[in-house]
């Protein structure tokens, strides 16, 4: 049904893809190639906000030539009309002899809609092309669609012990510049970044990309903040971007109208013993339409979000001092006593980033929407 | 000096030289490769127990052919009388007209005179091909020429924490079966394997290699046990291998008795607070002749070595696991207040085996050896 050169063009488009994480929320990240004789007509990939869609873009980019030729797209073309018309539609129109997509869309408007109708105008139409690598690339929509919630990638970054500061709190230099270059790769290609009262007291971040030339990716920063304790003064609050705090109910009102005048933005979340309630704090992400969220910390949120079974994927940076068990842990208790009780994750990827390791691990039991 | 071709030949010796590691100690491992006009003549390296040398092995398959070869070595020819005539003369001998050589030898009988002598006989005479290569697979010849003691490395195996076992102790199935097939490799290329007592009373181990094909290979069990504590019901005194207990001074005698006529060697160590010196512990190892050192635990066996600065290598085993900050450390205490006082270690080989990640580690300031 395939052949190599199938292969390389549906590449392209879910290279072309991944351009659009952290972006389009809560729009999908899609890719597309328009390929005839060997030759591109027409690259194209969901643009910033979700508009246009990769299809709009490769089309207009290949125009009359277009006719005969085929699409490679990496999900399912849209089938409904939104704030512009159908894609399958589009696709029709100009022409297009033969469509190659890598994945369906599970959005109720479309789910197999958008194929249908292109094979009802005679196009030739062929599925299942490199599926499992566009699914990848659109966990966060799909987990979303299924589960209500974003995908949840959590940081974890210790010494080669797994510990984050010596007993005294000294916790510079763990890992270097590599590691951090990776650090905020991976910020920009998600739509928020989660972290803990802890770790703003700590660090007070300013959790942006400061990558050249991705500046303008910084996600959404998320504070977990039951009790309403951010300072005025929170770096965060200071950057102009839009921040969101989520907060257990029955706050201090004087408070909540400090920080929405410094431009946060509060949702009240349920509480749960020790803080707010992971799963609602998740929920109040996706029901926002983040589909990719990103939580850096700390230790006693990690392991919050670890025992709810909600953290897809751990993005793992270990530096090469070793610090002894008086070291504070990078993850924090979990209150298990016996390991068949733990949660499981496999090995992904590895990799060394200069002097540090990187490893890469996801849910062992995947979820029904990875 | 080299072209491409050199170097393959010395790859070629060197993937051969690997054969010796973890049996020839105290000598080092060397391979040879006698080519001529592009076709190889014969192979060796140095063999079980240190003779014959890579060099005799290769020359003897070569025969008459040798004349006028070339011949690519690991390690600098040996050019003094031992058990057997040097292996100079004996690429002189057989007409061998050009020497490649990665690395020089240390030993005050060698240290240049090898290639001096060959020079000497006119041969032509080239080193420093793949020395960086030649030098890794000999670190442990090397570091004990330089310091006395073996090379070590350091296995660490914990969850994806950093923890072996939940506060209860439960330690089963951390890591899988490619990770311990890797474990048994490393422990086939090491002349012995060190253990504390809490390792020897939690697991009672075998320590030995069980991968088909290598059940002869394995290391020396060494247990640093000071108070003479071994059981005699343990495992390791029952499978027939000689045992080295190191041990403080001062041990009960009738037990000290028994263990001997269990087939156990006792060798006195210098005692240090907690247990027996480590530095003493590894000069007793060199002074006996061991080249590399696999030390597999515990955690504050582990942190004593690297307290001690005696680690040259980390081999980290991380399972998918997350158990949380009450579980036990895979590493002991350290005694830091500031970070800048840790050991630290560069990542040099990061890998998945199967579900599990697998990290390298080496001083982060290699030795003079190094």
């Amino acid at each position: 049904m395939f052949d190599d050169a199938d292969a390389r063009w549906m590449r392209a488009a879910l290279t072309l893809a991944r351009r659009g994480l952290g972006r389009v929320a809560p729009n999908p990240a899609v890719g597309c190639v328009i390929v005839k004789d060997g030759v591109v007509l027409g690259r194209g990939w969901t643009q910033p906000g979700g508009r246009p869609h990769a299809e709009t873009m490769a089309l207009a980019q290949a125009g009359e030539a277009a006719r005969g030729a085929a699409a490679y797209v990496t999900l399912e073309p849209c089938a409904h009309h939104g704030r512009t018309p159908p894609c399958a539609d589009a696709l029709i129109a100009a022409g297009i002899a033969r469509v190659v997509a890598a994945a369906g869309d599970p959005d109720p408007r479309v789910d197999g809609r958008g194929l249908s109708r292109l094979r009802a105008a005679g196009i030739a139409v062929a599925t299942g092309l490199l599926e499992a690598e566009a699914r990848e690339i659109n966990a966060g929509f799909l987990t979303r669609h299924a589960l209500g919630r974003p995908w949840l990638t959590l940081k974890l970054a210790g010494s080669i012990d797994g510990r984050i500061a010596t007993a005294s709190g000294d916790s510079r230099w763990i890992t270097g510049p590599a590691a951090r270059a990776r650090v905020h790769l991976i910020r920009a290609e998600a739509d928020a970044i989660l972290v803990g009262m802890g770790t703003l007291r700590a660090d007070d971040p300013r959790l942006d990309v400061r990558l050249a030339g991705l500046e303008d990716r910084s996600p959404l920063p998320v504070l977990l903040d039951p009790r309403l304790s951010t300072p005025p003064s929170a770096r965060l609050l200071s950057t102009g971007r839009p921040t969101l705090i989520l907060h257990a109910p029955g706050v201090d009102a004087p408070r909540a109208k400090t920080l929405r005048g410094l431009g946060a933005e509060l949702v009240e979340v349920a509480a749960a013993p020790g803080g707010l309630s992971p799963e609602a704090c998740l929920a109040a992400l996706g029901a926002r339409g983040l589909t990719r969220a990103f939580c850096e910390g700390g230790g006693r949120l990690a392991a919050a979000l670890i025992e709810a079974d909600l953290v897809d994927e751990i993005a793992w940076f270990t530096g090469g001092a070793a610090i002894g068990s008086e070291g504070m842990p990078a993850l924090g208790p979990l209150g298990l006593s016996r390991l068949a009780e733990a949660r499981r994750y496999r090995c992904v990827q590895s990799a060394r980033l200069g002097p540090d390791a990187f490893s890469l691990w996801r849910r062992a039991d995947p979820t029904p929407a990875a």
